[in-house]
């Protein structure tokens, strides 16, 4: 038995979330039927970001023990050849012994879009979150910057069992994105704004909440000291709803040493 | 009863095409369902482009007759309420007297998008077709540009009954296109290509057996001098496979006069 990593990019609007789950549809699960064919062995799949129900991936890393004589591009032709068109794998290789693709990671990478615009615009909408009410960008920028560091974040998630709710954010930004419409040179461009967090784990619905609650801000429905209060208050209760699923993507996964158990 | 006009973009995956059918979802017998709830009458709706199966729009253009009594911007309104998440109008407005959003149209625009890529990418193939070899753009460019002017191009596809298959090209040219997943620092781009294809009128199936028959050239499996050859040929069996639907987007719809009728 050989450990393997790979990326997974998947759309994951048909899917509920990552981990697998009896008679519903899931990315964990459709790769595991897809090396269950392929291998003809029962192969469990590790990944490094237990992404919820319609969240995207850009960069999910995944890893997973298996026995294959072939050279490994064959393995990843044949898994993306048995998988949906909307889950593909990519850079399946070889991972040093005892890489673990949640365990081994040093930290995630999120990103979540928002189409800022009074109009609807079902191909942007897709991997976005559209709000219609201006957003005062210095106000949540300044908002976003408070987040960097190590705090208990409880207001904004829970943790796995057994675990505790502090994080060490490393990044926490907004910039313009690109309008995925705005290639051709008459397209009217729409204002598609990008929130990139990367820490080094997060809680379970952490980047939604953040988001929603800092539109919050950016909608001064609360000011950057407010925000601050609800940032360290670990009351889960103070935080605004959810974003919606949507725009949510898993950027990247970073691993430290390559991923090897440090010794 | 007043005409109507306006923009609908949609998401064309889950659709049996822009035209109604019984008992199978298409955008016209969503935008009639939408508008008979609204209205509450029995309402027609006309659109410039009959887009198949699978084919998205970003601007298409419909006219309607309907009798609404308060403002359009409620009509909009209440429209985008009731239609389904992948589909929605923009633009509702009153349109002059004898407006017909397919006979009155001067010319259509649509835009084929293609993922150069070996790697998959769900994320960008909702919206793309993906090729894997390698394209010689200057010679799909050279074979592209013979198709301006005015041709009977009955190789690539079928004419509405009793109509003729001289359509007048205005416009058929090759671009790089802003890859989807490119808004980032970090994201490696993928080499995502734009036709935009610019003509009178369309016959059925026409610009994806264009795309499809320039992609041999492109792959070198046939010469520009025998592109030309085909083009001219009226010979639709000589015209390549048509490139899938997902790549295809009607892009825009452009009306002289405002759309009036000529005097």
């Amino acid at each position: 038995m050989v450990t393997y990593r790979a990326h997974v990019e998947y759309d994951g609007t048909r899917y509920n979330g990552f981990q697998i789950q009896a008679d519903k549809p899931t990315i964990q699960g459709e790769l595991e039927r897809s090396l269950a064919q392929v291998t003809q062995q029962s192969v469990r799949v590790t990944g490094a970001g237990r992404t919820d129900s319609g969240v995207h991936a850009h960069g999910q890393v995944i890893s997973f023990k298996a026995a294959w004589s072939h050279a490994v591009s064959e393995l990843q032709r044949a898994m993306n050849a048995t998988l949906p068109d909307d889950i593909a794998v990519r850079d399946v290789a070889v991972a040093p012994e005892g890489f673990h693709a949640r365990f081994s990671a040093s930290s995630r990478e999120y990103v979540y879009r928002i189409l800022n615009s009074a109009q609807r615009s079902p191909l942007r909408e897709r991997y976005a979150w559209r709000v219609e009410t201006p957003l005062a960008m210095e106000r949540m920028a300044e908002a976003s910057g408070l987040l960097v560091g190590r705090h208990d974040l409880a207001a904004f998630g829970q943790p796995p069992v057994g675990t505790n709710t502090t994080r060490n954010v490393l990044r926490a930004v907004w910039a313009s994105a690109a309008d995925v419409l705005a290639d051709l040179p008459e397209a009217e461009a729409q204002p598609m704004l990008a929130f990139r967090i990367e820490a080094n784990a997060f809680l379970r619905g952490m980047v939604r909440r953040i988001v929603g609650t800092l539109l919050q801000v950016g909608q001064q429905h609360l000011s950057v000291a407010e925000w601050q209060d609800i940032l360290l208050s670990r009351d889960i209760s103070r935080a605004a709803a959810p974003a919606p699923a949507q725009g949510l993507c898993l950027w990247r996964v970073r691993y430290e040493h390559g991923g090897a158990p440090e010794e």
